[in-house]
């Protein structure tokens, strides 16, 4: 069989599939996310039999260190992927819930109700993991999920979707509910974002450039974040020992995530008193400094930033470091540089904060905190399948309701329109 | 200035427009709203002008009685127009909305609020009444809006336009918070789908061939309905006598808009009684039947349907019937032909009905009243920029909410992550 009618069955299969998903009560998705995670802890030799193939080819090809962590699973590992389904099948089931009721004069009763979007595509790099969290949150949410996993770690991912696949049967997991696409073969990611038809929903999950090839040839609706290019503005009227903590935080806690901060800007009246402190600390931690000519000015050790710098996620010790004339210089350095996903002003003045919250237009603004905070678990949400920095849909960390949509029951008694 | 030289820059002015349209309460878009509905009515002989020149092209080129209806003004379409801006205004504003707000155990405060789109480009054909009816609703939801309607229309929207903004401007409206695409070549609305970086949504309004041009071109996020194959399935527990009634208004009451009835579906054990009665009723209405085999046998008035029927939008006294087996038979069809718009089921089985509600996979499922219900006046939101079919961000009637997104915004008092 052709790659693309291949891919055009699997597509089918798993839009009659959504049906019966859809169908399912949250108590029997539980039992089945259980018995998923007990596949995987059973075949725990197998997985890692099948990784160790992964793993020696792509020391053949001589792929990177960090590209072998990725993909690299050990017993702990299985563990947190087993741990990882069963939170899933703790976390409240979205489908079903009433987001709004009313009763029309005419005795119509319409209810917006919470469910299943059908078949969601979920495309992946190396990491095998994504292969049991985005199966185990896309059925989760009622959905037909359709899993292309990265071809360095396709024995691995066959290995976790087998084991998955067979002890969910045992439990009553509906035939084609959860897909993976065994053929690496390229074509087959273009095969499927075409077939609008068939998929409600992409998510490609992995670096950039795999996320705009699927942005650019998709048919079908994507879910995404491009880059987090973070920022923290510390404005005039800012607590400069908070300000010193959060900046330290939000760029040196976990430099190499999305929701880490890229761009420091201060406001120009606090910048003589805050810059050199902070640059102390920050050098001290082993960061770099990109500053603009007041920065570089104030701070001896920081370089020059060019152009390019502001639009930079580093995802590295390195930070580039702006001083602002004052708020809405600020906002328009945010606007023009940022990428919509998390951004912090440090004050103690509301009305900036405020102004700070209405004109940045990201998914994410904080006052006061660090920008580190954007993620499911820390939302209270759960596990997240991705961050979206797109307006539509759905913004910022995305769990269970996110991978929902809603439609209008209408009961009536008869009623027709006059 | 060449056109996508000129499209650009219009939508950089509508991105840095849509800031301070952003930051108006709800009272200054509503005198703003009031005032653009007043210069409508004090320009009415220019617009009337106008729309006279837009008449005799139209007559020349030789458009049919259905456009020249369509684009024709006169007093009253001038005050309903009007009247709509007015609508609008005394509708609550989205703007601000508290969607949630959680406290997490470290103290943060995360709310989740609801905030404006940005930029919404509206693509339109040749009804002037768009004109005011989307910068409306855009401006009401805190947008700033892009307008393009048809070249037959052009002098219409140039005239309503002007009479809006001079009126608006002086109450505040932001420059550039509304602007109407005044070249009429087709490369205009291609630079406008390319602009993602600017416009946040487009919603093309018209027939089917233009949204499916925006659609297939579009590189901004599309709200759209392609066509509305609304099904009424009369189940073998229906009251005959509702489903009678339900079948002649679905049908008849304004066959020309989306939420029609195009495909009558009938249980086969009810067939021979129900579809000879409703056949009467329907022929005496005035509507063609096309029916499969079984509709056929039992009414000797029903031509036989071909394959393309099931998925045709007549828009018309036409209509398309089938006999089914079973709910399940029902449902399989509308999931093969439907367009995920409104599909009605008449039954008096709970049963049957939550089955139908629960895999039909539409925006809007009826139990026992007229699928002519989708609209959102008859919804209580108002006044709506169309009717999604899709199901990412919104479905169904699309009012001032669903012209906006959330974000959250999150307090904090120096938290960082540990």
């Amino acid at each position: 069989m052709r790659t693309d009618e291949h891919i055009l069955e699997m597509a089918q299969q798993a839009a009659s599939a959504a049906r019966a998903v859809a169908r399912l009560s949250a108590e029997t998705k539980n039992l089945i996310l259980h018995q998923m995670a007990q596949g995987i802890l059973q075949h725990d030799e197998s997985i890692l039999t099948a990784n160790a193939r992964d793993l020696q080819a792509a020391q053949s090809a001589g792929l990177s260190h960090a590209m072998l962590d990725r993909l690299r699973l050990d017993h702990p590992r299985l563990e947190a992927m087993a741990e990882g389904l069963c939170q899933v099948a703790r976390l409240p089931d979205p489908v079903g819930k009433e987001l709004s009721v009313v009763r029309r004069p005419n005795g119509l009763i319409i209810r917006k109700v919470r469910v299943p979007l059908g078949v969601v595509a979920v495309i992946y790099e190396s990491r095998p993991n994504v292969t049991a969290d985005a199966a185990g949150l896309c059925f989760k949410a009622g959905n037909a999920a359709i899993l292309r996993g990265g071809s360095e770690a396709t024995h691995s991912n066959d290995a976790i979707f087998d084991a998955m696949l067979a002890a969910g049967r045992s439990e009553g997991l509906p035939n084609h509910a959860i897909q993976l696409v065994k053929t690496t073969d390229h074509e087959a990611v273009h095969a499927l974002l075409q077939l609008e038809q068939y998929i409600d929903l992409v998510i490609p999950r992995g670096g950039e450039s795999l996320i705009r090839a699927v942005a650019e040839h998709s048919k079908v609706p994507v879910l995404k974040h491009y880059k987090g290019v973070c920022h923290v503005y510390v404005d005039r009227a800012a607590d400069l020992d908070m300000a010193v903590k959060i900046v330290i935080n939000a760029k040196c806690q976990r430099p190499g995530v999305c929701n880490a901060m890229e761009t420091l800007l201060v406001h120009e009246e606090i910048a003589e008193v805050f810059l050199p402190r902070v640059a102390d600390e920050l050098i001290s931690q082993g960061v770099e400094l990109r500053g603009d000519e007041r920065t570089c000015g104030l701070v001896a050790q920081a370089k020059s930033a060019t152009h390019q710098d502001w639009s930079e996620e580093y995802l590295d010790l390195i930070l580039a470091v702006a001083v602002v004339g004052d708020l809405e210089a600020a906002i328009d350095h945010i606007q023009r540089y940022g990428t919509h996903h998390s951004d912090v002003i440090v004050t103690a003045d509301d009305k900036a904060a405020q102004r700070f919250t209405r004109e940045v237009d990201s998914a994410t603004v904080y006052i006061n905190a660090s920008s580190r905070f954007t993620d499911g678990y820390e939302f209270g949400m759960g596990a997240e399948i991705g961050i979206s920095t797109g307006k539509l849909h759905a913004r910022g960390p995305c769990g269970l309701e996110e991978l929902t949509t809603y439609k209008y029951i209408i009961q009536g008694t008869g009623q027709i329109r006059q």
